[in-house]
């Protein structure tokens, strides 16, 4: 059994996990990133973090085949650089030459989203699939692509934005600044926005029932629907409608084997993926027979997904 | 110099031509498929179509170092099987296999859209650039990916189905059915029908001093702006804006080093050209000074592109 090491880094914490060629955690640790030191000071953390989760699982250095590091923002993966990260203060952070004045061993970063799905891909929702994709619903809509095994980067880590895809031309204000993006409507605040307005045009709804400290969260309506509530299944079947047209644009440009969700707002389950995977069925562009529609599916790796992630890059 | 053939199928010719490692084409021949005959006729022609240029060259069967096919339809690349292609009657076509019968040279096959993508990456208006898109801009929107050098196929050659992105949620009807499709904005079909809009809305718009036989084309509203039609620079406009948007969505998923636009509309030139750039540099998602915007330019290499981009795959 080879272990490498899969790094997921965060502004409030940085998560080291020892990770088996099966894609399971041995150990895992975890630090608070010092941020105000600088990034130096960061990478050296992170080597002690290392040799801490190594001992921890009861290994030496020489047992780890690989590190990999995933990293909120841009990414240049070619060079093994964090060219910018808003929340670590990170810029032109040229991380792996720096770990490498630590330990020389074989070492790989990429973008967060982009781990998550290259771990989703290997080893959760879309095990040993080659063409998947991966959608989190969460506060934004996050997107990473597999193509051929691959993660799909973009020129200098610029690409993989799949949130602001303009589904809707002159829609909903964005928080990016454009209208009409994917994420305006299938993220958690647009479905939060979607459960206002309607709580507002029916305030007899058992959508009154389910708020939380009196507020709508991306769980009122789902919970107010399960309760038999028309208008919440008006609110969910529309989000569905808008997390599917997203899915479909997507599926006519990859069509992948299989696409993963995640997120918050996967958490409503099979009330939601049965809703989307209707609509994806009936809306995939060209012929069934010909090309088999993708299955939409959970993503499996919850929390983990980051370590895993971030340990499949130099698997 | 290296020398290799590339086979533009189509429904109404079949061209080959011997292209050399510089991308020129330096002899080109064509047949009319005869799709009555069947698809293993067809191998065959296209085996004899190979010596006739190779001869008009001046070269022998052994200067060649392979032979890349594009057609139409859906490709499963890996497998060499051109898996459904209507014009010419192809179901489940091992092409590869088929040709291997008369002779033993390197192959490969690609749909004709994704094969004009790479040749112009590789020789035309995105010249040695690694990751790219082309759209073409016909009676319909094509799109071809080019992703680390390589063509973006999709699992079983079903994607880059690009002209059916939804860019509009319940808006115009699309030709395969559903709504808001980039191409029922974006294709010739799309400005004709927004162009025959404008002229009954102004009957007095020089629009009417550019039509050819009376109807409207897609080159109606270009000319008449030329001419300082002010609804006809107001159509030109929108449809700018509309070929922009959806070229912001792609590359805010695909963040290429450039893209090309091809097809009849795209003989418009700067008028057009202009436009789209000036949208797109605007719109797309992120900061400029991380990412830079890729460039919209022209195709360049024409109807030579499909023999090109063919003769692309094997070198």
């Amino acid at each position: 059994m080879a272990y490498y090491i899969g790094i997921d880094i965060g502004g409030m914490s940085i998560k080291a996990g020892v990770v088996d060629s099966a894609g399971k955690i041995v150990e895992k640790d975890t630090i608070v990133p010092r941020v105000a030191e600088g990034q130096d000071a960061i990478a050296k953390d992170m080597f002690d973090l290392c040799e801490k989760v190594i001992k921890k699982a009861g290994l030496e250095k020489k047992d780890i085949s690989g590190v990999g590091f995933g990293s909120p923002g841009t990414v240049d993966a070619d060079k093994g650089v964090i060219t910018f990260a808003a929340n670590l203060g990170f810029k032109k952070f040229a991380l792996l030459k720096e770990f490498s004045k630590y330990w020389s061993v074989k070492t790989a970063v990429g973008n967060d989203a982009n781990c998550a799905a290259l771990g989703e891909t290997k080893f959760g929702g879309g095990k040993n699939k080659q063409n998947a994709f991966f959608v989190t619903l969460g506060t934004g809509v996050g997107t990473g692509f597999i193509v051929d095994g691959k993660i799909l980067t973009g020129h200098k880590g610029g690409g993989s934005e799949g949130g602001h895809i303009c589904i809707r031309m002159g829609g909903e204000k964005c928080s990016c600044g454009e209208r009409g993006c994917w994420e305006a409507y299938a993220s958690a605040t647009g479905l939060i926005r979607q459960t206002e307005k309607a709580l507002k045009k029916y305030p007899d709804s058992l959508m009154t029932t389910t708020l939380e400290n009196g507020k709508v969260t991306g769980r009122t309506a789902f919970e107010a629907a399960r309760l038999g509530d028309k208008a919440a299944t008006k609110v969910i079947d529309t989000y569905a409608k808008y997390v599917a047209t997203g899915i479909v644009l997507l599926i006519n440009v990859f069509r992948p084997e299989v696409v993963m969700i995640g997120g918050g707002v996967s958490n409503a389950g099979d009330i939601l993926l049965s809703r989307v995977n209707r609509y994806v069925s009936r809306h995939c562009f060209g012929d069934k027979r010909i090309n088999p529609v993708p299955k939409i599916v959970l993503a499996e790796l919850g929390n983990d997904a980051g370590i895993i992630g971030a340990a499949s890059l130099v698997m």
